[in-house]
């Protein structure tokens, strides 16, 4: 006998998970990653004074942390020069992607991205019940114009951009965003996740008015921050929709010591400008690499590069899978024809001599 | 012009908190409280090994955590005596009956509780559509008769019921609890909260076939543990229902601190035993000054107690704000007549001589 049934959406739904984690394939491997370049956290790691923060409040750890994230939304509207109403504090991006998703999808509600962008996002609007629907890449890039027409053909009520995107880096500036928004259906909702505008200088990147009805941006502290582990991303939109999540969210979902983590990291202006070089220097030498060996790097605005092993789906998917067997946690894009590359996060001098020898091994035992 | 519409649902739910956080009140009074002991958190603090575990992780937290929660996981089933497969964990007790809410009900779907028990729960039951059924206390005890007579007249999917109650701190034995589940409509699942079960003695809990097909039980480590800021709660069920929570949880949502501050304070079990000790000191002391002030404490099995100030709730209610007031974070249950009472978690000796010396007085300021 088992349990009681669940909603009928839930039992058509299959128990899963968006990524295998590296932890995961650790223990399938009984061996533990040399180099772990494979999710685009930030090897290098947070500022000092996140790690001073959490030492300090370590004791006060008995405490709820505070549900409305006051001090961190103050900082963060302070930061975008937008005003208190227009930032939301969720766990994480994937943690605010399911509000949103819940937020607007239900049953037959449509919802547009691009085929082999963010899983966790399509893992949401088919958990809410969307009908997904997937634009091809164009050249590597988000293809725009199609994802615009295709909002309008399905009636779409939300469309997902990443951009820079993920996971080919690639960017499109702010003509072309603004351009989208401006084409968007009036009755859809543009989720642009901008979890690497980090690493793109500020005069590239498209400025928005925060109380554009249509727009909803994502930042997220697991990258440039180097903040992964502590759960934190923000949504900037429009006050009405801010105080929306208010009808979801967990309030009391956000760690304490996360809370005093990343207020301390947007006090290190010195520390991520300090990331954002190295992020710099350690794609470029991947992309040297790449060339080395024949291959191709996609010209990246990220923390991570696409190498094209100038093959096909299979073929990269052979040299993954060496990779991870001497010691690499990589991934690689999942659909054609971006999946004749592999993705490298950045990583430590030593991280790249490891996969400066072992890169041509793999691709010779791919060949075969 | 606001934004694109919400879902039906969604639309017509009201921006909420559940609770109004102490960090909140102190931002309105613009002052600190000088005890903070409304949230049953546990002002005994976490294990030193947490600390030390937590300190130690700081510099990692670049770092996802890992979604499986493996380790954890392994210590828990251990911990319990039930397999890996029974164990489900979240951001909280809070996260999980979110998601447990959202895997059963649906619109028209039935939930019955008790009036004035958890309201985190009835939040994610309304926003998840479902009709919320509440069934009154009886002598200040959830009615265990009345919930599963209820449960048949409503064709409830759900039943919850927190033992040791939350607000009242009032508990149920093994032969009730087992008497309950038996009686259990054959489609209903019996959610027991029993995120105090750690304050009362192992030998006077109920205890569980792990993969009994209606049951799911709720811990944490936000109270006994003294660690309600890392957001770490667990579920234990029977292996079904474990995988479904796959089909909707967040798989990164729980924070790589707060994964071995749980590890670490797993395995100060005489850390824990102090915390008891001086929680059952606490509130005993606590029923001392209620008694002095004509009042009477509620037995309670937790680290609260009710204190029934002998009146109506309106009267209780100005007790309340007068403590407030002076500097005490404190709350009391919101419905009646459980709320004649005011509810106190244990505290320090040093918050209670401040109580011993401003109850009286609210007393008397409430009087008026």
């Amino acid at each position: 006998m088992t349990h009681p049934p669940l909603t009928t959406l839930n039992e058509s739904l299959p128990s899963t998970v968006p990524f295998v984690g590296p932890e995961t394939q650790e223990r399938q491997l009984e061996r533990e990653f040399l180099a772990r370049i494979g999710a685009n956290e930030s090897v290098f790691g947070p500022s000092p004074l996140v790690c001073e923060a959490i030492k300090q409040e370590a004791g006060a750890i008995w405490q709820y942390g505070d549900p409305e994230n006051f001090d961190l939304k103050v900082a963060l509207a302070q930061k975008h020069k937008v005003d208190f109403s227009n930032i939301v504090i969720g766990e994480g991006i994937d943690g605010l992607l399911g509000y949103l998703v819940r937020l607007f999808v239900t049953k037959d509600v449509s919802v547009v991205t691009t085929d082999g962008a963010y899983p966790t996002f399509n893992y949401h609007v088919i958990g809410f019940g969307g009908t997904l629907i997937k634009v091809p890449f164009l050249h590597d890039h988000e293809d725009p114009s199609a994802i615009i027409k295709m909002a309008h053909d399905t009636q779409a009520r939300l469309v997902y951009v990443s951009n820079p995107n993920n996971p080919m880096g690639t960017f499109h500036g702010p003509e072309i965003i603004h351009k989208m928004l401006q084409d968007l259906p009036k009755e859809c909702l543009l989720c642009l996740d901008e979890a690497y505008a980090d690493f793109v200088e500020e005069s590239a990147l498209p400025v928005f008015d925060a109380n554009h009805p249509q727009l909803i941006r994502f930042r997220t502290f697991s990258k440039a921050y180097g903040l992964a582990g502590v759960r934190v991303g923000y949504a900037i939109t429009n006050a009405s929709l801010s105080t929306a999540f208010n009808k979801v969210r967990n309030h009391f979902g956000v760690n304490r010591l996360a809370q005093v983590a990343v207020l301390a990291a947007l006090s290190d202006t010195a520390h991520l400008e300090a990331v954002k070089a190295q992020v710099k220097h350690s794609l470029a030498r991947i992309a040297d690499i790449a060339a080395a060996n024949h291959c191709k790097a996609i010209a990246s605005r990220t923390n991570f590069i696409a190498i094209d092993c100038m093959k096909d789906g299979a073929f990269a998917q052979r040299v993954l899978a060496v990779l991870i067997s001497k010691g690499m946690f990589v991934r690689m894009p999942a659909v054609a024809p971006q999946n004749r590359c592999i993705r490298i996060s950045a990583g430590t001098e030593q991280h790249l001599d490891l996969f400066e020898k072992i890169f041509p091994e793999a691709l010779k035992i791919a060949e075969q």
